[in-house]
């Protein structure tokens, strides 16, 4: 039960640290039969990776990801598909100074209490490293999933935030611009604020939001495993993450019943959508979408106080290169870890009826 | 991976529709050697149970809870403790109207379409009435928690929100009142709200917030069942919640790194708490604290227009008893949960280290 | 992880005690849609219950199951199937002399062991009082089956041993005599053995044979869930089992390949079956056929030294109602677990291919 | 749930096929703290390997390990530990003959009529090559499991069969010949046969025998997690296993509950250990042993008549470079399997008590 592993059919399990040789994971459950694009898959792990732009970290990995099983002939067998990404630029030395120090809001105290020592370098399998390997296996999950569009945005960075319902938005312009906002405007004072920020030593959190369509009806398994409790399972696992709502999320609280209901047309579909295109737990066919929240990354360049693992004071130096807000890079996650989530309840939902 | 079952090592798994013979459950993985106070079980059932209060349903059930197993004189002995609770009122006649019915913003829909047909007597499965044997279960958690305390309470009612942050809050008073607030003010106005709108024959809305004193270090297991993960699924899972947000939630997106990072004091507990008690996905020891938003109930006593299974339009007449507004009585089922994934937590935190 | 729960999508949750108030349990996962014939469900427990005949123990169980959810109008409905069948005959008296005393082979003090104390009544929880809900949820998956037959059949009992291969039994005659032989001779053979050592208050072991036909290809999921390797796990699940074989068996070792290798036809059928309808862990289509070993029951009707928990030396009287040899009841309960099984690889097998 | 995992808390999942890149696996759940002896893993390795001696297959493996992650300054990090073993010697081409064809008795057509197409080369996923893997986790579970002693060893090629009891067997002989027979006499008649065998162009089947020591009291979960359950299905589920049995097996069905019943010593140990050292599932502390059936390998030197994929008969000749009986290669998987069984029982008993 250890937790690096998602999903029940479709099932993703990782392994890897920030500086190890590489990292990686095994997609088992992906059915025989799906044709992968091998280019796609390398697309995402494009908008994910370091070094993509001038308002995220500017450490280089190539990120490549190498297939080591479950594909014959560019098609999977349905065996497990194992992979790796290789760690190229790991500069150990950078992270010394960090050995015996528990940054704060890191996972180092953690890590420590509960394991007794730790890999350090890099933060080790605490770093958002790791979430390559997720950006791979949704990368596969989107193409079992064939039809159904998923886009994630960033709908806000610190307090700039796109008010516009997604409905005003035109979703082929997310990769126009390097914060991945689809409104311009937006978008360049989003950048700005990051750069502001970056100059100041400083970070800040933001907004991914995400609108999938054509889902089919009948996605979920209550009462437990509603789609929505997975999907936010799926967001909180995330590094950074705080939060998530759906359909008419906290907003949604202050509304009457007479309003929030979501009528029905003669099609089964329904007149709004409050809903989030999930009831009782299953999708309706309608679009489900919702936003995640993202808190500012730990690593500030600034000299903070914090302690040793004696429990002594000590001045710590920010060092290292790191993201001044991850929402930019965070938006493939997003998807990728959704994906995960609708390819599962797929399978699941071929179980349903004799 | 049909839906019914919660938690990995203290697993619970459900079962029973609303208008059944019983609904109940089974808790697998309980220790053996907890000496069970079966009357502080009884008590979580009554906080639990409708017809409680005017400001809820007036339907009437004891919900007497019955064990089966699992336990020999008063003490668990490791076995499945089976239980069920008799349904003693079920008027099923009040829902023949809804058996060809689709109920707008139920999961009438839902689950006619990825089952082929449904217990449609009060909601059968999708009823909320399954939260009772959550309820169970989580009482039984919680003695098994021993020190650990968890409080949850109503934080907002409609647009009635309680601003004020839980450290100037009473948590002995939050039983004081109906609507389970433990501001006597605030609390006065959300009863005389949820009046309201009940005699508007309408629904709303609301907010619990609930926080966890003296966790552990070590519950949590990244990367994937990180503790805040778990818990917003928890949250997720339980009928009609909308959304999640742990420590600084939606409001830290809008902070800087430098604001947000919780400095540590030398015995390793932090000056702030942004992080929610939890960091890297394990528990450092602080309070854990989070919201849950809860849309307004969808059976409203007013007519409305909907369709039937044929796709047919026809007008639904508001019928049964149900609540104006669920959060008084999901105050105990969010702190079933939390206690739940806690108990979990606390079996896995004993697999780390050699 | 407790281990209470078999299969993985067609899943059966046990609980409950020899004599407590009830045994039960859920069955999550069956598809909607699957119409119930309860005499058929009560049949199967009338094969297993006690008192059946005069070889097996004169206990007086009525094991009448009781349904609490998960079926609609005699369909199911995808929602968990919650069952109990009370416990009507517990002579709980009869027990005091086992309160402290450690019966040799049995389970009283491995379990005192484990969880530091024990229900000793009647064997608590590893009596095979528990293998009744295993037959409900066994024959709830048979009618999930559909066109599978599922034959067991005593094949020794001590050392008569049937030597004749399956293909010339007659398996409507298993149910002929109350010792559940196809081959009358042999049956009568056996049956007088049987109460020979009863006679003696002793009791003595056999093996049940099982042959599965109308299998269709695909059934397993290798490389770790083979679906002999499910069977063997599900047939040593069962109280009393020492031992599994499928196929050739423990003979097929002494076999060469050339021998042992079965040819195919042009159907893809092959001229021989060593292989026992599995190849690579996958069914191929032929019968499945396997042979499980059940020890004598440790319950004797003769004085015996043990120990107490204290390690005192103590002299115990056999006493109760005990089965002289398992195997006559067990034939029903192997069959339940095969059907289990079975229902989880087939709906596995949905899952194979895009 | 496809079916590429083994274990609970202790859990590997493997990936790889026969001629792809590499092989490998994850090992989640390994606790902390584990002090790794890589000499002592890569020799485990090379007791599997193949052309280590002149009666297994000729082919050249270095079947090194590649550690990716989960350890650091060689010890466990409680983080999931990834490995990789890299092919080195396919020879691809060998294997174009059987690209449409089914070999008799081996997974070509199961494969191919489940997943819809397969990679054949060299067997592709069905080859047991894959065992390369559990053996790496089983050496890693050894070393967290201390103390406990698994020593398996070849008890019967053909029917050459060693009748002694393991108590007259010395164990420090296993590893002192190459068909790892811990008898001298009987192992040389055991590398004659295999070797006559071979010039035949067959091949033989034959039995290994596993035995555990120094069990701490309290292993295995029931009712269905007996311990000797997942022993069983962790053994049925190696390549040509088609028997388990454990104790007095399938020779104690012969015998009477006053012969069979395991009397106590004051020390809770018992007299006699016809219950190999399980009693209701769980270990009582004394030795555990059960024997492991082997089928002759499918692969035979000799031609074969067959089927291709569209039903045409075809003859087949004897190519490539198999075992002719796998019985000395399979000795360090059972342990392996064992291992790893063991150590996930002995994580779960962690959990028994509160």
């Amino acid at each position: 039960m250890a937790g690096n592993s998602f999903g029940s059919l479709f099932k993703l399990t990782t392994f890897g640290e920030s500086h190890g040789v590489a990292i990686g994971g095994v997609i088992d459950g992906c059915p025989a039969g799906v044709n992968l694009d091998f280019d796609a898959i390398q697309h995402e792990m494009n908008r994910r990776k370091p070094g993509q732009s001038n308002i995220v970290t500017q450490r280089k990995e190539p990120d490549t990801v190498e297939f080591l099983s479950g594909i014959f002939e560019g098609v999977t067998t349905g065996m497990p598909i194992g992979f790796i990404i290789k760690n190229t630029n790991q500069k150990s030395k950078d992270y010394s100074h960090i050995k015996d120090v528990f940054r704060p809001s890191h996972a180092d105290f953690t890590y420590n209490q509960k394991y007794g020592h730790r890999d350090y370098r890099g933060g080790g399998r605490s770093s958002a490293r790791e979430t390559a390997c997720r950006v791979v296996a949704g990368a596969v999950a989107k193409q079992f999933l064939n039809a159904i569009e998923i886009n994630a945005y960033t709908s806000s960075v610190g307090n700039l935030c796109l008010e516009k319902s997604y409905h005003e938005l035109d979703f082929s312009k997310i990769e126009s611009n390097v914060v991945r906002c689809p409104d311009p405007e937006m978008a360049a004072q989003m950048i700005d604020k990051i750069k502001a920020i970056r100059k100041e030593g400083d970070t800040i959190g933001g907004t991914v939001s995400c609108v999938i369509k054509n889902v089919p009806v009948g996605l979920g398994e209550p009462v437990f495993d509603r789609l929505h409790a997975q999907l936010g399972k799926a967001m909180l696992s995330i590094n950074a993450v705080k939060g998530f709502e759906y359909g008419s999320g906290f907003q949604g609280v202050k509304m009457k019943g007479s309003e929030h209901n979501d009528a029905f047309n003669n099609d089964g579909t329904t007149k709004t959508n409050h809903s989030g295109g999930i009831q009782g737990g299953i999708s309706n066919g309608m679009d489900i979408y919702f936003n995640v929240a993202f808190k500012p990354v730990a690593t500030v360049m600034q000299t903070q106080d914090t302690i040793d693992k004696d429990g002594n004071s000590v001045e710590m130096q920010g060092k290292g290169r790191h993201d001044p807000c991850v929402v930019p890079r965070a938006v493939p996650i997003v998807e990728a870890m959704a994906a995960l989530v609708l390819a599962d309840f797929m399978l699941l939902n071929r179980l349903s009826k004799f």
